[in-house]
């Protein structure tokens, strides 16, 4: 299968993971209209495919209890693909019941990271995705497996590539229609993406592969550039850089949708998004929750932006 | 001349300018026994380039009036090239005089941000420059010419790459040893840093060029690696990120050393840099200056720094 989509080679979609990886971080719980609110504008931007929640356990996180209230309360423009997490069967039956598109869901690449995530071993977590994937299969809706820790453990340092190839051929085997690497404490560089890619290619021929990048070392672009270089054309990001980075206070998290977008326009490819529209909304999201995000575009606006002349003092000298 | 140095294909060089840079736009003096100590512990780290001050005049830039001091204080370790900036002939001989290897002047790719900077024109600029490469000439110093806002301009908008590839004959027929083009406001992007150099290497193709990229946009690595793609050897940062983007308040400026070295160390290249004690400095320059800066790997740490197991929660799901 290509994995340049039908609207040709300069094509590339974006997956905005905000409202579902950014809110469940939030201590405040943000209000279920304002969720659809900034998702309605997020799609109103031109976003095409949103994380929109989570379906886990609402006493785990009260953040996304609401979560099939949101999806059936934002607005369904053409061609939208929600979709949503589920840790668990029960979880994927929600998301199938409040109608998601696709559900995705997730297990670490390494064990340590797995087993601090959802307390079980990587072959246990492949166990109990299989129920789900039938579950999907029985609805006809798409299948997402997302690998966290793809390009290195917290924990344990690297993870070989060889690994993340056994867990793609797993998730092949269960018939997912896409594989997402979560680059999920920031820790990917260009080789090591097109190292992992190569193995993730060699294990599971036919999967398409997104590509989820923290900037968390400032890397984030300079590995989404490595991931078209290597022909992927699907890539995770945040509004505002919402998320963080749990292991190190203070750090970035995910990719800001606004620098991911505005890297792909000025490097050619179509992405089909109105980035002033989607700088507008990082900037309602800032303003929500009361705190500065770490997306620079939206900050500096885009580099075509000009200034007034009049005053200005450049000293470089 | 081949861009690559006598250390072989995989050596990067890194030119430190946050003293200069960085230094200049603090609201606060600092003490010179302080400069002189940060750019001690940049030079124990391993940095043999350092851009360590301009000789402007102090009455115009009070916050670097003790340049020569500067010069004369700090230590010099075998291999240390010292930089320095001059604005024109008397700043020249005051840097000559102080004992600087390299004299570094300036001019911008566009009009308006060269009458905004220095209030002539830009062929004026390169008269004036002239006779401070005279100057270099006869003391045996080596004579760098810089372009600021090589890659756009932040009243004018685009920089046409032939433009720059005419400031860079001109700065050639001076007998400039060494060309930076500056990314002054964060715009230069991979395909513009690959048409650019294209230009310069078809109007002065014996000239080395050195890139300085500012992170504002979320861009400076991308486009450091487009730069090495071309072949350029040479990149200039500022520990800690130091040194302000004046167009828009809150906005990242340079790119850190720190992040710049982490991230070429991990693509392979050698830097000779020992990383954690770069780190510790852009920590103390934080501690001295009492605000946060815009580094990334000073926060998060390099990736390959694991985190203890016990306790994480890492709620990805």
């Amino acid at each position: 299968m290509s994995q340049v989509s039908a609207d040709g080679p300069r094509r590339v979609e974006v997956v905005e993971v905000g409202t579902r990886d950014g809110f469940q971080m939030e201590t405040a719980v943000i209000p279920t209209a304002e969720k659809i609110r900034i998702i309605d504008a997020l799609t109103a931007a031109g976003l095409r495919r949103i994380e929109a929640t989570s379906f886990v356990s609402p006493r785990a996180v009260p953040q996304l209890a609401d979560a099939a209230e949101v999806v059936a309360g934002i607005a369904r423009p053409a061609g939208l693909v929600v979709e949503a997490l589920a840790p668990n069967p029960k979880g994927a039956e929600r998301a199938l019941a409040a109608g998601v598109d696709e559900v995705v869901v997730f297990l670490s690449a390494s064990e340590s990271h797995n087993r601090a995530n959802v307390n079980r071993s990587i072959d246990a977590s492949l166990e109990g995705l299989a129920p789900i994937a039938e579950l999907c299969r029985a609805a006809g809706k798409p299948f997402v497996g997302a690998i966290a820790v793809a390009f290195g453990c917290p924990f344990e340092g690297d993870v070989p590539p060889a690994q993340v190839g056994r867990l793609a051929a797993a998730f092949a085997g269960m018939g997912a229609d896409r594989l997402v690497l979560g680059d999920t404490t920031g820790v990917a560089t260009p080789r090591l993406v097109a190292s992992t890619l190569d193995a993730v290619r060699a294990a599971a021929p036919d999967l398409p592969v997104a590509l989820h990048f923290h900037n968390t070392r400032g890397l984030a672009l300079v590995n989404v550039q490595a991931g078209l270089a290597a022909g992927v054309r699907i890539f995770e990001s945040s509004i505002g850089g919402l998320g963080g980075c749990p292991f190190a206070p203070g750090a970035t998290g995910n990719v800001s949708t606004e620098d991911l977008i505005h890297f792909l326009q000025q490097e050619g490819w179509e992405t089909g998004v109105d980035l002033e529209a989607l700088i507008a909304v990082a900037l309602d999201v800032e303003r929500l929750l009361g705190r500065r995000l770490p997306g620079q575009v939206m900050r500096a606006g885009p580099r075509d932006r000009l200034h007034p002349l009049e005053g200005a003092r450049c000293a470089v000298g």
